[in-house]
Protein backbone atom coordinates (compact mmCIF):
# COMPACT_ATOMS: atom_id res chain seq x y z
CA UNK A 1 0.00 0.00 0.00
CA UNK A 2 1.43 3.35 -0.99
CA UNK A 3 2.51 5.42 1.38
CA UNK A 4 1.36 2.95 4.54
CA UNK A 5 2.64 3.66 7.84
CA UNK A 6 3.80 0.87 10.45
CA UNK A 7 3.37 2.00 13.85
CA UNK A 8 5.91 -0.86 16.38
CA UNK A 9 3.89 0.00 19.25
CA UNK A 10 2.78 -1.64 22.37
CA UNK A 11 5.85 0.08 24.68
CA UNK A 12 2.94 1.01 26.26
CA UNK A 13 -0.09 0.01 24.66
CA UNK A 14 -1.72 3.64 25.64
CA UNK A 15 1.40 5.53 24.38
CA UNK A 16 0.42 3.74 20.49
CA UNK A 17 -2.94 4.76 21.37
CA UNK A 18 -1.83 8.19 21.68
CA UNK A 19 0.54 8.61 19.18
CA UNK A 20 -2.56 7.01 16.92
CA UNK A 21 -4.71 10.05 18.21
CA UNK A 22 -2.08 12.41 17.24
CA UNK A 23 -1.92 11.16 13.85
CA UNK A 24 -5.36 11.39 13.20
CA UNK A 25 -4.93 15.04 14.75
CA UNK A 26 -2.46 16.20 12.51
CA UNK A 27 -4.20 15.12 9.36
CA UNK A 28 -6.67 17.40 7.31
CA UNK A 29 -9.11 15.28 6.40
CA UNK A 30 -13.32 15.67 5.68
CA UNK A 31 -14.10 11.51 5.02
CA UNK A 32 -12.37 8.54 5.64
CA UNK A 33 -10.59 7.98 2.51
CA UNK A 34 -8.48 11.19 3.22
CA UNK A 35 -7.08 9.54 6.33
CA UNK A 36 -3.20 8.37 6.38
CA UNK A 37 -3.17 4.71 5.92
CA UNK A 38 -1.47 3.05 9.00
CA UNK A 39 -0.89 -0.58 10.23
CA UNK A 40 -0.06 -0.68 13.89
CA UNK A 41 1.37 -4.03 16.16
CA UNK A 42 0.79 -2.97 19.33
CA UNK A 43 2.52 -6.64 21.04
CA UNK A 44 3.47 -5.32 24.50
CA UNK A 45 4.88 -8.67 24.76
CA UNK A 46 8.42 -7.25 24.43
CA UNK A 47 10.69 -7.51 27.27
CA UNK A 48 11.14 -4.33 29.26
CA UNK A 49 13.70 -1.39 27.53
CA UNK A 50 14.73 0.28 31.22
CA UNK A 51 15.44 -3.20 32.39
CA UNK A 52 17.46 -4.59 28.99
CA UNK A 53 19.73 -1.51 29.49
CA UNK A 54 20.63 -1.92 32.93
CA UNK A 55 21.81 -5.55 32.69
CA UNK A 56 18.66 -6.94 34.70
CA UNK A 57 16.64 -7.90 31.62
CA UNK A 58 16.44 -9.80 28.06
CA UNK A 59 17.04 -7.20 25.12
CA UNK A 60 13.60 -6.35 23.48
CA UNK A 61 15.95 -6.22 20.20
CA UNK A 62 14.42 -9.79 18.78
CA UNK A 63 10.72 -8.93 19.56
CA UNK A 64 11.07 -5.11 18.17
CA UNK A 65 12.74 -6.98 14.81
CA UNK A 66 10.16 -9.40 15.01
CA UNK A 67 7.14 -6.59 15.17
CA UNK A 68 8.78 -4.86 12.22
CA UNK A 69 8.77 -7.75 10.18
CA UNK A 70 5.09 -8.39 10.86
CA UNK A 71 4.45 -4.58 9.48
CA UNK A 72 6.77 -5.06 6.22
CA UNK A 73 5.19 -8.40 5.92
CA UNK A 74 1.52 -6.58 5.89
CA UNK A 75 2.68 -3.59 3.46
CA UNK A 76 4.51 -1.19 5.53
CA UNK A 77 6.71 1.44 3.69
CA UNK A 78 7.91 3.51 6.86
CA UNK A 79 8.63 2.31 10.52
CA UNK A 80 8.10 4.71 13.37
CA UNK A 81 8.10 3.48 16.89
CA UNK A 82 6.30 5.44 19.84
CA UNK A 83 8.32 4.48 22.38
CA UNK A 84 11.87 6.82 22.74
CA UNK A 85 13.52 4.39 25.25
CA UNK A 86 13.35 1.38 21.99
CA UNK A 87 15.36 3.90 20.23
CA UNK A 88 18.39 2.44 22.04
CA UNK A 89 18.21 -0.11 19.07
CA UNK A 90 17.01 2.37 16.45
CA UNK A 91 20.39 1.76 14.45
CA UNK A 92 20.34 -2.04 14.99
CA UNK A 93 16.47 -2.17 13.89
CA UNK A 94 17.51 -0.24 10.94
CA UNK A 95 19.70 -2.28 9.45
CA UNK A 96 17.72 -5.58 10.05
CA UNK A 97 14.93 -4.45 8.41
CA UNK A 98 16.42 -2.24 6.06
CA UNK A 99 12.77 -0.13 5.70
CA UNK A 100 12.75 3.89 5.86
CA UNK A 101 12.58 5.23 9.71
CA UNK A 102 12.00 8.79 11.21
CA UNK A 103 13.72 8.44 14.67
CA UNK A 104 11.93 10.15 17.53
CA UNK A 105 14.50 12.56 19.09
CA UNK A 106 15.14 13.97 15.73
CA UNK A 107 11.30 14.89 15.40
CA UNK A 108 11.52 16.46 18.85
CA UNK A 109 14.99 18.52 18.66
CA UNK A 110 13.52 19.76 15.62
CA UNK A 111 10.45 21.79 18.01
CA UNK A 112 13.20 23.43 20.35
CA UNK A 113 13.36 27.24 19.69
CA UNK A 114 16.20 28.97 20.40
CA UNK A 115 15.65 32.83 22.03
CA UNK A 116 17.98 34.97 19.48
CA UNK A 117 21.03 34.50 19.99
CA UNK A 118 21.46 32.11 22.80
CA UNK A 119 21.32 28.28 23.47
CA UNK A 120 18.11 26.91 24.90
CA UNK A 121 17.95 25.50 28.26
CA UNK A 122 16.24 22.40 28.00
CA UNK A 123 15.03 20.04 30.60
CA UNK A 124 14.61 16.71 29.49
CA UNK A 125 12.12 14.40 30.99
CA UNK A 126 12.99 10.84 29.80
CA UNK A 127 13.40 6.83 31.78
CA UNK A 128 16.84 6.43 33.37
CA UNK A 129 17.96 4.42 29.67
CA UNK A 130 16.97 7.26 27.29
CA UNK A 131 18.73 9.74 29.79
CA UNK A 132 21.66 7.65 30.92
CA UNK A 133 22.63 6.47 26.86
CA UNK A 134 22.36 10.05 25.80
CA UNK A 135 19.78 9.23 23.42
CA UNK A 136 18.60 12.67 22.92
CA UNK A 137 21.97 14.58 23.91
CA UNK A 138 24.21 13.13 22.02
CA UNK A 139 21.65 13.03 18.99
CA UNK A 140 21.17 16.78 19.03
CA UNK A 141 25.29 17.18 19.35
CA UNK A 142 25.31 14.53 15.61
CA UNK A 143 22.57 16.92 14.45
CA UNK A 144 23.45 20.09 14.70
CA UNK A 145 21.52 21.39 17.70
CA UNK A 146 23.09 22.59 20.50
CA UNK A 147 20.71 22.32 23.70
CA UNK A 148 22.20 23.37 26.99
CA UNK A 149 20.46 20.58 28.79
CA UNK A 150 19.41 19.93 32.15
CA UNK A 151 18.36 16.67 33.81
CA UNK A 152 16.58 15.28 36.17
CA UNK A 153 18.73 14.81 39.78
CA UNK A 154 19.57 10.56 40.53
CA UNK A 155 16.79 10.83 43.20
CA UNK A 156 14.70 12.90 41.24
CA UNK A 157 14.67 9.71 38.54
CA UNK A 158 14.17 7.51 41.29
CA UNK A 159 11.40 9.42 43.07
CA UNK A 160 9.74 11.18 40.64
CA UNK A 161 9.87 10.39 36.92
CA UNK A 162 10.55 6.48 37.23
CA UNK A 163 7.69 5.60 39.50
CA UNK A 164 5.82 8.37 37.52
CA UNK A 165 6.26 6.60 34.24
CA UNK A 166 5.32 3.16 35.75
CA UNK A 167 2.02 4.63 37.44
CA UNK A 168 0.77 5.92 33.45
CA UNK A 169 1.61 2.27 32.11
CA UNK A 170 -0.21 1.09 34.97
CA UNK A 171 -3.23 3.38 34.27
CA UNK A 172 -2.69 5.46 37.73
CA UNK A 173 -2.64 8.51 35.52
CA UNK A 174 -3.47 11.23 38.34
CA UNK A 175 -0.48 9.47 40.48
CA UNK A 176 1.71 9.50 37.50
CA UNK A 177 1.08 13.72 36.80
CA UNK A 178 1.61 14.46 39.80
CA UNK A 179 5.10 12.51 40.24
CA UNK A 180 6.19 14.04 36.33
CA UNK A 181 4.93 17.33 37.68
CA UNK A 182 7.21 17.86 40.57
CA UNK A 183 10.18 16.81 37.91
CA UNK A 184 9.10 19.17 35.87
CA UNK A 185 9.21 21.74 37.91
CA UNK A 186 12.60 20.99 39.65
CA UNK A 187 13.87 21.27 36.64
CA UNK A 188 12.04 24.98 35.41
CA UNK A 189 13.07 25.99 38.89
CA UNK A 190 16.52 24.95 37.98
CA UNK A 191 16.87 27.02 34.44
CA UNK A 192 15.09 25.16 31.57
CA UNK A 193 12.66 27.17 29.71
CA UNK A 194 11.38 24.07 27.97
CA UNK A 195 10.66 20.02 28.47
CA UNK A 196 10.96 17.25 26.48
CA UNK A 197 8.85 14.46 26.90
CA UNK A 198 10.77 12.27 26.28
CA UNK A 199 8.84 9.47 27.09
CA UNK A 200 5.80 8.79 25.47
CA UNK A 201 3.94 8.00 28.61
CA UNK A 202 4.66 11.41 29.96
CA UNK A 203 2.52 13.53 27.33
CA UNK A 204 -0.82 10.98 28.50
CA UNK A 205 -0.19 13.52 31.42
CA UNK A 206 1.95 15.96 31.88
CA UNK A 207 0.03 18.66 29.39
CA UNK A 208 -2.50 19.61 32.37
CA UNK A 209 -0.69 19.07 35.00
CA UNK A 210 -0.94 23.01 35.66
CA UNK A 211 3.26 23.54 34.74
CA UNK A 212 3.44 26.79 32.91
CA UNK A 213 6.75 26.10 31.00
CA UNK A 214 6.70 25.12 27.40
CA UNK A 215 6.23 21.36 26.73
CA UNK A 216 8.13 19.49 23.67
CA UNK A 217 5.97 16.78 22.62
CA UNK A 218 7.83 13.89 21.23
CA UNK A 219 5.48 11.49 20.32
CA UNK A 220 3.42 14.50 18.72
CA UNK A 221 6.22 15.67 15.98
CA UNK A 222 6.97 11.78 15.55
CA UNK A 223 3.14 11.66 14.70
CA UNK A 224 3.38 14.91 12.45
CA UNK A 225 6.50 13.69 10.76
CA UNK A 226 5.10 10.06 9.98
CA UNK A 227 1.61 11.67 8.27
CA UNK A 228 4.04 14.36 6.44
CA UNK A 229 5.51 11.03 5.19
CA UNK A 230 3.26 9.16 3.66
CA UNK A 231 1.05 12.62 2.56
CA UNK A 232 4.34 13.22 0.50
CA UNK A 233 4.34 9.19 -0.48
CA UNK A 234 1.00 9.20 -1.69
CA UNK A 235 1.10 12.53 -3.98
CA UNK A 236 -1.72 14.48 -1.99
CA UNK B 1 1.61 -14.64 17.74
CA UNK B 2 -0.48 -16.64 20.25
CA UNK B 3 -4.04 -14.68 21.00
CA UNK B 4 -3.02 -11.64 18.29
CA UNK B 5 -5.80 -10.13 17.47
CA UNK B 6 -6.29 -8.79 14.48
CA UNK B 7 -8.75 -5.55 13.77
CA UNK B 8 -9.32 -4.33 10.45
CA UNK B 9 -10.70 -0.62 10.81
CA UNK B 10 -9.87 2.72 9.16
CA UNK B 11 -13.76 2.99 8.69
CA UNK B 12 -13.34 5.39 9.77
CA UNK B 13 -9.91 6.13 11.92
CA UNK B 14 -11.67 8.00 14.87
CA UNK B 15 -13.54 4.65 15.73
CA UNK B 16 -10.64 2.77 15.07
CA UNK B 17 -9.01 4.83 17.75
CA UNK B 18 -12.24 4.33 19.93
CA UNK B 19 -11.80 0.35 19.86
CA UNK B 20 -8.42 0.50 20.62
CA UNK B 21 -8.82 2.75 23.87
CA UNK B 22 -11.57 0.17 24.89
CA UNK B 23 -9.71 -2.82 24.50
CA UNK B 24 -6.94 -0.95 26.77
CA UNK B 25 -9.72 0.16 29.50
CA UNK B 26 -11.16 -3.67 29.29
CA UNK B 27 -7.72 -5.35 30.29
CA UNK B 28 -6.76 -5.38 33.91
CA UNK B 29 -3.11 -4.91 33.12
CA UNK B 30 0.12 -3.58 35.42
CA UNK B 31 2.69 -3.17 33.16
CA UNK B 32 2.78 -3.30 29.68
CA UNK B 33 3.48 -6.77 29.26
CA UNK B 34 0.08 -7.72 30.62
CA UNK B 35 -1.72 -6.18 27.81
CA UNK B 36 -3.52 -8.11 25.24
CA UNK B 37 -1.56 -8.42 21.86
CA UNK B 38 -3.31 -6.31 18.65
CA UNK B 39 -2.38 -5.84 15.47
CA UNK B 40 -4.35 -3.16 13.48
CA UNK B 41 -5.03 -2.01 10.09
CA UNK B 42 -6.44 1.54 9.78
CA UNK B 43 -6.05 1.34 5.85
CA UNK B 44 -9.51 4.33 5.49
CA UNK B 45 -8.95 4.20 1.78
CA UNK B 46 -12.00 1.34 1.85
CA UNK B 47 -14.51 2.50 0.01
CA UNK B 48 -17.86 3.76 1.62
CA UNK B 49 -19.81 1.22 2.84
CA UNK B 50 -23.18 3.11 2.88
CA UNK B 51 -22.73 4.17 -0.76
CA UNK B 52 -21.77 0.74 -1.92
CA UNK B 53 -25.28 -0.52 -0.30
CA UNK B 54 -27.02 2.29 -2.07
CA UNK B 55 -25.48 0.90 -5.23
CA UNK B 56 -23.67 4.31 -5.49
CA UNK B 57 -20.48 3.09 -4.71
CA UNK B 58 -17.93 0.01 -5.07
CA UNK B 59 -17.86 -2.78 -3.09
CA UNK B 60 -16.08 -2.57 -0.05
CA UNK B 61 -15.50 -6.21 -0.28
CA UNK B 62 -12.37 -6.23 -2.05
CA UNK B 63 -10.45 -4.25 0.02
CA UNK B 64 -12.11 -5.37 2.86
CA UNK B 65 -10.14 -8.71 2.76
CA UNK B 66 -7.33 -7.26 1.75
CA UNK B 67 -6.72 -5.65 4.61
CA UNK B 68 -7.97 -9.14 6.84
CA UNK B 69 -5.04 -10.80 4.44
CA UNK B 70 -2.77 -7.94 5.67
CA UNK B 71 -3.22 -8.57 9.52
CA UNK B 72 -3.72 -12.46 8.77
CA UNK B 73 -0.19 -12.22 7.13
CA UNK B 74 0.78 -10.38 10.02
CA UNK B 75 0.17 -13.10 12.27
CA UNK B 76 -3.11 -12.33 13.78
CA UNK B 77 -5.55 -15.03 15.07
CA UNK B 78 -8.92 -13.64 15.27
CA UNK B 79 -10.79 -10.89 13.16
CA UNK B 80 -12.41 -7.96 14.81
CA UNK B 81 -14.09 -5.29 12.67
CA UNK B 82 -14.97 -2.23 14.48
CA UNK B 83 -17.10 -0.88 11.65
CA UNK B 84 -21.04 -1.96 11.94
CA UNK B 85 -22.02 -1.54 8.04
CA UNK B 86 -18.92 -3.40 7.25
CA UNK B 87 -20.64 -6.33 8.75
CA UNK B 88 -22.77 -6.31 5.84
CA UNK B 89 -20.43 -8.23 4.04
CA UNK B 90 -19.64 -10.37 7.13
CA UNK B 91 -20.12 -13.49 6.00
CA UNK B 92 -18.31 -13.12 2.42
CA UNK B 93 -15.22 -11.82 4.73
CA UNK B 94 -15.43 -14.85 6.67
CA UNK B 95 -15.57 -17.30 3.93
CA UNK B 96 -12.72 -15.64 1.95
CA UNK B 97 -10.81 -15.03 5.46
CA UNK B 98 -11.10 -18.26 6.81
CA UNK B 99 -10.03 -17.23 10.14
CA UNK B 100 -12.44 -16.69 13.67
CA UNK B 101 -13.85 -13.91 13.54
CA UNK B 102 -16.47 -11.67 16.49
CA UNK B 103 -20.10 -10.09 15.03
CA UNK B 104 -20.44 -6.64 16.08
CA UNK B 105 -24.12 -6.96 16.50
CA UNK B 106 -24.13 -10.67 18.59
CA UNK B 107 -21.71 -8.48 21.14
CA UNK B 108 -23.90 -5.62 21.34
CA UNK B 109 -26.95 -7.37 21.39
CA UNK B 110 -26.03 -9.56 24.82
CA UNK B 111 -25.62 -6.23 26.62
CA UNK B 112 -29.65 -6.16 25.88
CA UNK B 113 -31.46 -6.03 29.26
CA UNK B 114 -34.94 -7.60 29.22
CA UNK B 115 -37.26 -6.08 32.16
CA UNK B 116 -38.91 -8.83 33.89
CA UNK B 117 -41.67 -10.56 31.25
CA UNK B 118 -41.36 -8.19 28.67
CA UNK B 119 -39.16 -7.81 25.57
CA UNK B 120 -37.34 -4.53 25.75
CA UNK B 121 -37.71 -1.75 23.42
CA UNK B 122 -34.57 -0.44 22.49
CA UNK B 123 -33.84 2.32 19.77
CA UNK B 124 -31.50 1.76 16.99
CA UNK B 125 -28.87 4.68 15.68
CA UNK B 126 -26.99 3.32 12.72
CA UNK B 127 -26.37 4.30 9.33
CA UNK B 128 -29.17 4.07 6.74
CA UNK B 129 -27.29 0.65 5.36
CA UNK B 130 -27.01 -0.71 8.66
CA UNK B 131 -30.76 -0.36 9.06
CA UNK B 132 -32.29 -1.19 5.77
CA UNK B 133 -30.14 -3.90 5.87
CA UNK B 134 -31.76 -5.57 9.14
CA UNK B 135 -28.23 -6.29 10.14
CA UNK B 136 -29.34 -5.88 13.58
CA UNK B 137 -33.00 -6.55 13.61
CA UNK B 138 -32.50 -10.26 11.67
CA UNK B 139 -29.70 -10.93 13.57
CA UNK B 140 -31.26 -10.88 16.87
CA UNK B 141 -34.34 -13.18 15.43
CA UNK B 142 -31.94 -15.75 14.24
CA UNK B 143 -29.89 -15.39 17.20
CA UNK B 144 -32.66 -15.40 19.72
CA UNK B 145 -32.78 -12.01 20.88
CA UNK B 146 -36.53 -11.05 21.30
CA UNK B 147 -36.33 -7.18 20.52
CA UNK B 148 -39.52 -4.64 20.15
CA UNK B 149 -37.05 -2.86 17.39
CA UNK B 150 -37.38 1.57 17.14
CA UNK B 151 -35.96 2.62 14.48
CA UNK B 152 -35.86 6.39 12.85
CA UNK B 153 -37.90 7.96 10.31
CA UNK B 154 -36.45 8.09 6.72
CA UNK B 155 -36.78 11.80 7.63
CA UNK B 156 -34.91 11.63 10.90
CA UNK B 157 -32.22 9.38 8.92
CA UNK B 158 -31.88 12.18 6.16
CA UNK B 159 -31.71 15.25 8.24
CA UNK B 160 -30.01 14.04 11.71
CA UNK B 161 -28.41 10.16 11.82
CA UNK B 162 -26.66 10.35 8.32
CA UNK B 163 -25.66 14.18 8.84
CA UNK B 164 -24.51 13.37 12.23
CA UNK B 165 -22.81 10.29 11.57
CA UNK B 166 -20.93 12.50 8.45
CA UNK B 167 -19.95 15.23 11.07
CA UNK B 168 -18.06 12.88 13.52
CA UNK B 169 -16.35 11.57 10.17
CA UNK B 170 -15.19 15.06 9.09
CA UNK B 171 -13.87 15.44 12.96
CA UNK B 172 -17.00 17.85 13.89
CA UNK B 173 -17.60 16.89 17.02
CA UNK B 174 -20.10 19.09 18.64
CA UNK B 175 -22.10 19.20 15.55
CA UNK B 176 -22.18 15.38 15.42
CA UNK B 177 -23.09 15.14 19.01
CA UNK B 178 -26.45 17.80 18.73
CA UNK B 179 -27.49 15.47 15.66
CA UNK B 180 -27.04 12.49 16.92
CA UNK B 181 -28.80 13.36 20.64
CA UNK B 182 -31.61 14.71 18.81
CA UNK B 183 -32.26 11.55 17.30
CA UNK B 184 -31.61 9.63 20.49
CA UNK B 185 -33.80 11.91 21.64
CA UNK B 186 -36.77 11.21 19.08
CA UNK B 187 -36.63 7.50 19.89
CA UNK B 188 -36.85 7.61 23.62
CA UNK B 189 -39.77 10.13 23.61
CA UNK B 190 -41.65 6.87 20.92
CA UNK B 191 -41.04 4.43 23.53
CA UNK B 192 -37.21 3.12 23.29
CA UNK B 193 -35.84 2.39 27.02
CA UNK B 194 -32.38 1.44 25.75
CA UNK B 195 -30.47 2.96 22.55
CA UNK B 196 -27.96 0.51 20.32
CA UNK B 197 -24.88 2.90 19.47
CA UNK B 198 -24.88 0.79 15.90
CA UNK B 199 -22.56 3.15 14.53
CA UNK B 200 -18.86 2.81 15.46
CA UNK B 201 -19.31 7.16 15.01
CA UNK B 202 -21.83 6.93 17.85
CA UNK B 203 -20.36 6.19 21.02
CA UNK B 204 -17.89 9.06 20.46
CA UNK B 205 -20.22 11.75 20.92
CA UNK B 206 -23.73 10.27 22.33
CA UNK B 207 -22.56 9.32 25.97
CA UNK B 208 -21.62 12.96 26.73
CA UNK B 209 -24.80 14.48 25.26
CA UNK B 210 -27.10 14.79 27.93
CA UNK B 211 -29.16 11.59 26.86
CA UNK B 212 -30.55 10.09 30.19
CA UNK B 213 -32.05 6.30 28.34
CA UNK B 214 -29.54 3.67 28.78
CA UNK B 215 -26.68 3.74 26.23
CA UNK B 216 -25.73 0.33 24.38
CA UNK B 217 -22.18 0.97 22.96
CA UNK B 218 -21.47 -1.80 20.46
CA UNK B 219 -18.31 -1.15 20.12
CA UNK B 220 -17.30 -1.27 23.24
CA UNK B 221 -19.06 -5.10 24.05
CA UNK B 222 -17.04 -5.82 20.63
CA UNK B 223 -13.69 -4.67 22.13
CA UNK B 224 -14.63 -6.61 25.63
CA UNK B 225 -15.65 -9.84 23.41
CA UNK B 226 -11.87 -9.24 21.62
CA UNK B 227 -10.34 -8.71 25.19
CA UNK B 228 -11.83 -11.65 26.50
CA UNK B 229 -10.92 -13.94 23.28
CA UNK B 230 -7.07 -12.78 23.51
CA UNK B 231 -7.15 -13.65 27.54
CA UNK B 232 -8.65 -17.13 27.05
CA UNK B 233 -6.37 -18.29 24.34
CA UNK B 234 -2.84 -16.87 26.10
CA UNK B 235 -4.34 -18.98 28.89
CA UNK B 236 -3.78 -16.11 31.35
Amino acid sequence: MNGLVGVLGGMGPLATLDFFQKMIAATPAQCDQEHVPVIISSIPQIPDRTQAYLGQGPSPLPALVECGQRLITAGAELIVIPCNTAHLWFADIEAALQIPMLHIADAALEQVKAPAKQTPAVGLLATQATIESGLYTNRAQETGHPVQWLLPTTQEMETLVMPGIRAVKAGNLILGQDLLAAAGRALELRGATALIMGCTEIPLVLPNSGLEIALIDATDALARGAVAWSTARRGR
